[in-house]
């Protein structure tokens, strides 16, 4: 029962300095080869030997060739890779077929290079839509990653893989066990968009453990539900979104049912880390907003309800205003279409009750307001059903800025 | 067989000027008495005898004190209405007990006046959530409304039930059928928000014709799937939507399985034209979007990704900005969870095709950004499943100014 923790936890998480080349056993390197005007645009994870491996893909029909030939060779890998190249500056999405054979070459010629079948190659690729990949300049970067491979070099990857984010994002974490410690590493880009038809998110994750791919694919699956996939800035879900896990196995410690919630762990501190940033990084965000639904009769309601307020533009707004407009909250939760009692529900901002019972204390507006000025806000909504299910999701503030991010035409 | 319009259409529409005091049979006022600082703030609409009302409601599950009572009136009812009383300024939602008896109070008091039983009178509110509705000035509203009543009382009924629309939102259409001329008239109020926590759409429509209140309901529930519950300005959907509905009778000409599609297309016309005004003065919109969808499988597919693509942000924003940017159309429609090929795709904005068969069409970009200069603009999107079914929604652009209206805290 693998989805059991323990009663006694004989595991501790440490947060630690470094990103996906952390945990031991891989190299990675981030280079420039001119896909985007300036800065490094191609990333390369390459394990010292072939590490188990684990995807997670965009629920999206229109699904980027990157996007359809990773997944396809983790399929035909049985979850073995080698490598994973990624570029930004052109997310190879709407490219049709000549898309599907610029993202099969590039993972041919990776594969070449490291001697190994191109199914042990992944590919992700974000960037501007409908353009094509330029099969040169990616070919010249990934000779230029390959030399500058190094087993410090997480941060040059977690730099190539920005489009217009603010900042990489990249955390690593130590997880103590009985057998002794692991890590897990991290890098991820998100929605600190600025040039438009950029909205991807990605994420990369390592660790040194021990772990079988269907186990590792169990586990990302899992804290990927309660990170990446608990956060919204606007409610988009780009042709290219995933999620890539790889373990080496260096650390000796073996991923078996007692030592299973010591991976969740440590996956969890580094997916919630890099999530958050992502949301906190968001286009023209001035706050992270976390929404906490409580009193559901299932998680898929809680989280339903958590995600229309997430994304209501009048909530965002308000939070934007520093206006603590409950109204608005219940409006949201009860068009979320799931079970909501209006006379047993309440609506608290940070420490602050505002509606409770049916009842509104619009009295306490002011002190909500002052606590709305923070740059991190809390809400809590009970659906007022009874149900003993919550979820909590982490969104951002809707600026003008973003609009003004976003309707700038293309140049 | 209601539903099936006569090969032969044996009626014809013509649009003509006025609003819900068009048809024959009914009186109209609208009053000032202080709910709102500024204003008229009460609307009354009076049918002659009892007409025949039909009403639809919010899905919200935070239903507002009046759409309670409403519902329950036009049930106990049996779908016979001696008045709707309107007031704008107050939502009297969410405001436990209290509300409901002010409502149920205002029923009675109009009740009392006209000499008929409560449950033949409706009541609708749209205004500030949270905040209790007081009494004595909607008595005092209401005494001065039924002394005002008049004929021609239509357009002061349109300017009451505004909060802060910019402009009343009223129409009327004469119907010529073989059995002689009706009349349908109608008025709306939308999201044309500036005062936070208003976000009510309400609409109301009358009719001369002679209908029962079970194939009025049917006529009206038809008629607002395609156009009120076709419109967004922002996804949300408030505690207090209704759309109402009144047939008086006095043209003269009986509804019945023959001239059922008269009447159809005679509301069509009316709630057509106010679910478009309505998106038109959506908050800080600068231009109307049509979105239709077409190769769906079912209307139900094409409704799904027409109204994702309409609330999606990303698709907004670059509207606004006057931004071609079919990529973020093809991502909103793929990830709308409806049966998407992207290799039998299209994208087309005004008369440019900029995306067919999985091929981009970039260089037609700046002949596309010039179309989307205009203020009206219409966008296709093909789903490529080869399906027969199609769809429309009416949406706003996504402006600076939407952030501006919403985030400035209530004063």
């Amino acid at each position: 029962m693998p989805d059991q923790a323990p009663t006694i936890a004989n595991w501790r998480v440490e947060t630690i300095s470094g990103g996906i080349t952390a945990p031991a056993g891989f190299r990675a390197a981030g280079v420039s080869c001119g896909i985007k005007a300036s800065g490094l645009d191609v990333a390369l994870i390459v394990p010292d030997t072939t590490a188990s491996a684990a995807g997670l893909f965009t629920t999206n029909r229109a699904q980027a060739a990157p996007v359809v030939l990773s997944h396809r060779h983790l399929v035909q890998s049985g979850g073995q890779t080698q490598a994973i190249v990624v570029n930004s500056g052109c997310a190879n999405a709407c490219t049709g077929a000549n898309g599907v054979e610029v993202a099969r070459a590039t993972a041919e010629l990776v594969a070449r290079r490291l001697r190994c079948a191109p199914e042990h190659v992944l590919v992700a690729s974000t960037g501007v839509i409908g353009v094509a990949l330029d099969l040169q300049k990616i070919a010249k970067g990934i000779s230029a990653a390959l030399e500058a491979l190094r087993a410090d070099g997480g941060h040059d990857a977690a730099l190539a893989i920005m489009t217009t984010d603010l900042s990489p994002k990249e955390t690593a974490a130590r997880v103590h066990t009985s057998q002794g410690a692991f890590h897990v590493g991290g890098m991820a880009k998100g929605a600190g968009m600025i040039e438009p038809m950029m909205a991807t998110m990605l994420g990369f994750v390592t660790c040194d453990a021990r772990v079988a791919p269907s186990l590792l694919r169990q586990a990302l699956a899992a804290v990927t539900a309660e990170t990446f996939n608990a956060i919204t800035v606007d409610g988009e879900c780009s042709t290219n979104d995933c999620v890539l896990a790889l373990a080496s196995g260096q650390s000796g410690v073996d991923i078996d049912a007692e030592s299973y919630p010591a991976l969740l762990e440590g996956l969890r501190a580094v997916c919630r880390h890099l999530a958050v940033e992502i949301v906190r990084g968001g286009e023209g965000a001035t706050k992270l907003v976390t929404i906490h639904v409580t009193g559901a009769g299932d998680f898929a309601d809680a989280r339903c309800a958590a995600r229309t307020i997430a994304n209501a533009p009048l909530v965002k707004t308000a939070i934007h205003g520093g206006d603590p407009n409950w109204g608005r909250l219940i409006a949201a939760a009860g068009r979320s279409g799931v079970p909501f009692n209006l006379e047993r529900a309440s609506v608290v901002i940070g420490p602050v009750v505002l509606f409770q019972n049916g009842q509104p204390f619009d009295e306490a507006a002011p002190e909500a307001a002052d606590y709305l000025r923070g740059q991190e806000v809390t809400i809590n909504v009970d659906l007022g059903t009874g149900g003993p299910h919550q979820a909590t999701m982490w969104t951002c503030d809707l600026s003008a800025e973003y609009v003004r991010i976003n309707a700038e035409y293309r140049t």
